[in-house]
């Protein structure tokens, strides 16, 4: 997480201002449960909410308390008890640190997963707006970076839009792993806090019960979290290669938007760069890169060790926050991509036909030659196009093998684009419910 | 994937002769859908599944013609026309590779899914076991490797049951994730095929149709899929290395059953060494390892390239065979694992009670004392039993201070263990249902 | 390590036969020192290397004794013990299985390093031969994807080489990281074996001796020899990805070859794809992926735990079987690469040479235009041609403002290809040193 | 790179101040070389020394500036023109913003090095120092965690050295890889600019000249580099996991340094907890995370696109700011080690003497028995003392079938301590060249 690739709400959440708010909202919340059981004053909880509501933590003094006692929880409960007085005796009551931390934990992952879905709603908004625009708007189809039948620019849209209906619902599952809460002691027991106060702060925060937690929550629920993250992140990957792909001189089918002021190089001034698409892929490693130390995380010893926590000081932040920043440019780039659908039409049309081969195959066998025989009429012209040696068409009219099985009206019927877009409406109304 | 960590099952579902089989299925219910749109004839149909259906597909010949035409689908198509005869002009028409292979791996992966499954469910059946075997025996609680304060080990087995009811519905959704069929030709248009192809085959396979593909199922399912394998082999990883702990020497809780003509070291006749577990933390890091090239093979180019291709020949067996084999060892060991309660409760006694410093700490504030000077109580009586000077409960009872709060009466009940076993009925009922 | 990608002589290194050979070479030396220092009697060793020189293990029957005493090395010793007779109790004395197994290790690791290196010593005769072969063949460097100035083919494919040179040299150190000898015991002491067994099986065996083992030859060194195969790979993949961008049918500049019996598709028949160099990246990821496990092997528990044998079972073969078959491969892919210089040339000409626009811009500045004012001069020429609106050259010629600091004559010069070249020598001295 | 896991003096080479610095010299340094070229006035490359020599950059106005012109570089330039006035037209003649920016980057990476060896050095020096002090001192070895045979404190601690002396190496080896400069122009032909340039660049900033350059430097160095970042970190994890391990409740043979006002856990004031060594596991998994994008990053595509720059930015703090933390961490954590020796002797004596199983073993075997009688009997012996039975001395001596081969003295010879530490000079002086 580094400024340039950051954006406010979401680095907000991973503010110690915003954890300590958290902290002390779970630590309040379980006062109240435990009042409500009679374990402390009723007047002790409210006295907590009240002084510690208005509190101004102040991350520089904990962070210096912290420094002596090395240990954070009890660096911010000292500061609170700052305010709060004497009541904060009955904070924290017969808990660890890990209820506090955990839960916090849960609760930015789960706001920092909100933030994602609302992220991916926008993508998705603005994927289906251009592919409704680009619907029949011709392009070729390209396996191995070579041409192979005609699509239209619009299916390239909606099947991105349809990865990305899956990550959203990826992330909705992720946010359900990982929004759990629990209130159970040092070894998860229960011993000193009763499961109401767990269930209490739940409730109030959002969560759910965490169902046996052990000091901490289990940390396959947050490997699968960023696994998810990881997912999401390669589907931008994808995107974003698609983009750099057709950009390219030589292709030139779409662009990011070029502001007026922009320069693309320091030293050639002709250079208009995908450098929004080319940072994504970047950022898109860096999303996957999490997802190891993540699953390294799991296997804590016993009923917990602290090696996750400097993993996931980083991670946290630095997940969640890159994606959420892809995310956003990926949808500015879709927004404003520059469309040559002149440039489609001219390459579709550079190998002279070549892309409807396989209807011609098609042709011969249902004319009754065998499918070898068939590949090889069709493949033996199409390889002197490749040769440079002239017209797809002009070669299979002149082909008497070919001609035996299929007449010059038969052959030319083959290269009409139309035959290609018959399932367009029916992509389209799979992927948006509508066409 | 290796023989020494494979299981026959899981290995077949990844031999040719498999794959085979699931091609000439597929190509045969294509034809079946085609021959009921007309647009092959009936007869052929039937011929195919009829000469198709009893053909022993020779692996080597296949393989012979792929050298030469390059193409593991046309050899195979070429080897299936030297059965069905002059009707296998009507196989595969219209329908690309892809369509074959990628609804081919689908069949594969919800197969291997079912079996990991299944995994889980026998790795749950002894976990709740043993669990219940256990459920009241007393075990020190640890954290950091510490002792921290007490718990049962049937907790501690209903963590782990729990860790894998979360395991079992992630493979679930991923089962899910990865069981589409596709059948949409060059590019996914259904240029060449009718749609209903596609929704027959998926029918007859027992897959959903996929929503949109590009000549290829798009690879973010995949990559889904085997991160969810890397985050069950962590949590295998995880239950492993409670295992190994707990066999230390030192420690001696529990141990891999041993067999009477075991050999523990070819130098050391004495040993007894944790080698099934420690096997299990290895083969997680080789499932775990795979995730990485699965998210890689993301960003195909454009509408598909083929370099995910030698990854999922590899990680596709690897993966799926490697982790059924690592959840069947495991069973075995939590089957089979000795249970050495006797050493659980002299640990559990070691420190002379310093597990039950949080329960004195608690008392004292209740009492009225600040939680600061509570914890300084606490834990300067504590810190001499670390430096060996003697025992927990003698010291409190000695210390003037926190006897102004706690009498002798007061202290010992502290040090009551069945206080911390209250909620024990409360977590088996979370995780079993049942108490 | 899957047939399709290995080749027999990489894999034979990890068969069980060649596997057994080495543990039996190690423990013949091992006894020979042995007999040297008065431990064993002559006989006793030259017994061994008699009738175990001559022994053809079974593989099976090995397999079916570790079947009962769950230890592969005993397994074999008491193979060994069936052809040696009562000699064979001089086998293995204090020696612990680790001395056998990591000294094996080692050896297969630094045959497969010797592979390795003269794989990537063809890679580098044939990239120094096409590199002379295209030397001055201009084509288009391209940063972004886009366009930016001439270079040569050659000068590519020189980059290669240095590229490759690097990875040489990177393997040198790898197995020179790898190729250690330890027979030190059980944890590394050498209590019942004198140190000069050590050093004499290690140089029997082409080995160092360990500079201090712990029952295993530290596992940093084998996590070292690991990511250098990933770096190697990444180089790989590296070149492959070139040959992808150029074979792309808009761009074209090269072609893997393609055989006259090929076929690139089942449905097109027009396709030729880069077939070869995609699955170089696939592989490239796999060989990437086997890094992760050997680094995280690396924090053995205490002297040792055998959690990275399952991983070194896979990952060893793995890697290097497959590092093995893709520089191979890609020898064969740049050996014969099909170069269409004329497309190289078509291709740097479509842009009406905007490729220049550096000169211009320094040209400017030399003349006395501020860096700004110039790189505005040029940058607004430039970007008329991208809009299609006409030839750059003509651009400038009539822009008022360019032409207060340049002559026609000035910017004609400009537009001269063999101004880039100039340096072309230098360049191939440096990486070949000659040009 | 978060700050509670930094060191100020690393962090400082990654701030902008001193990227702008180093940027800054690499431009004044070309402006010199091509004085001396005669391509620019000498005064003007005074004058760019002299006023951009004291100016003092504005971090917030070049990054103002940046996000209109979207290039970096740029934005610089335009700021450094604001001091040096009109000669800034000479600064970065001919050159492209990754002939800065990449060898910028070296620069950056190789002092990074430097500091790198540095913690590498001081953790060597006391790691030699406490090895000396527990040179002698008996300690259990242990295999699987389970007690195999006696070594010493010392000699697990020269073993913890010797991988440290190879960590230095590699880092010195990466150094090596980083430290290369390129000012070779937009496709590294250099068209624009003369070699001797870079030459002269290279010279001042402590660089080699990069073999051949591409306008970026080939990746595949950073890619090494960053994997052997990884591996030193891996190492760093192997020594923390170790201390782990020692401070278990059960084991207390050492302990990581508590003062007197820490707290080790906010509920338990008993706590006594290994945070240092488990963060350390935490780190080691993050610099381990980075080296994946890394390898990634090594397959730009054609001469160079700029996805790597993203991750750089990224990695290239936190990884090496990360492992300088971790270093000095577990410097600190081993310097002031708390070793209880007592506990050291107290566990090896837990077994009664098992661990002198494998001599028992030997001189059976000597005496004449077969290996695998030896084995047989010594093991039913072991066997019985984990069983709980007895003492193993006890067993072997009234074991009849043992008695055969071995006298009484010659079994409580097998009982020697000091037989196992007779090498430990002999590791000694392999690890620190004295004993």
């Amino acid at each position: 997480m580094i400024p340039r690739y950051s954006r406010p709400e979401m680095a907000s959440i991973w503010s110690p201002e915003a954890r300590f708010r958290i902290w002390f909202e779970i630590e309040a919340h379980a006062a109240d449960a435990m009042a409500e059981l009679g374990i402390v004053p009723k007047e002790a909880a409210a006295k907590i909410w009240e002084l510690g509501g208005k509190a101004e933590f102040d991350v520089e003094r904990i962070d210096a308390i912290e420094r002596e006692v090395k240990h954070d929880v009890i660096a911010f409960l000292t500061h609170l008890a700052e305010f709060v007085g004497p009541e904060a005796r009955f904070v924290h009551q017969g808990m660890t640190s890990s209820d506090v931390l955990d839960t916090c934990l849960a609760v930015q992952l789960a706001r920092a997963a909100d933030l994602l879905i609302a992220d991916v709603d926008k993508l998705l908004a603005v994927l289906e707006r251009r592919a409704f625009e680009f619907k029949l708007t011709p392009t070729v189809g390209r396996s191995h970076g070579i041409h192979a039948e005609p699509t239209t620019f619009g299916v390239k849209l909606a099947i991105a839009a349809a990865e990305f209906q899956r990550s959203r619902a990826r992330l909705v599952a992720a946010r359900e792993e990982i929004a759990t809460c629990a209130i159970s002691g040092a070894v998860g027991t229960f011993a000193h806090i009763d499961p109401a106060v767990e269930a209490h702060v739940a409730e109030k925060m959002g969560l759910k019960v965490e169902t046996v937690s052990t000091q901490v929550i289990p940390r396959d629920r947050h490997a699968m979290f960023f696994a998810v993250l990881g997912v999401v992140a390669s589907s931008v990957e994808r995107l974003a290669t698609e983009v750099r792909h057709l950009q390219r001189t030589e292709v030139l089918e779409a662009e990011e938007y070029f502001s007026p002021e922009q320069k693309g190089s320091s030293a050639m001034p002709h250079k208009r760069n995908p450098v929004l698409t080319e940072n994504l892929t970047g950022l898109a490693r860096m999303v996957r890169a999490y997802v190891t130390p993540a699953l390294e995380n799991v296997a804590l010893w016993h009923e917990r060790d602290i090696s996750h926590s400097s993993v996931e000081r980083m991670i946290g932040p630095d997940s969640t926050v890159t994606l959420d920043f892809a995310l956003s440019r990926l949808t500015g780039v879709m927004d404003k991509l520059v469309v040559h659908t002149d440039n489609m039409q001219k390459n579709m049309d550079k190998l002279g036909g070549l892309i409807h081969s396989q209807r011609v195959l098609l042709a011969l066998t249902q004319k009754g030659a065998s499918r070898e025989d068939s590949y090889r009429l069709v493949q033996r012209n199409a390889m002197r196009v490749w040769r440079g040696e002239g017209d797809f068409r002009t070669f299979l009219l002149n082909d008497a093998d070919v001609r035996k099985y299929l007449s010059e009206e038969d052959i030319n019927e083959k290269f009409d684009l139309g035959y290609h877009f018959k399932n367009v409406d029916n992509i389209f109304k799979r992927v948006f419910g509508r066409a």
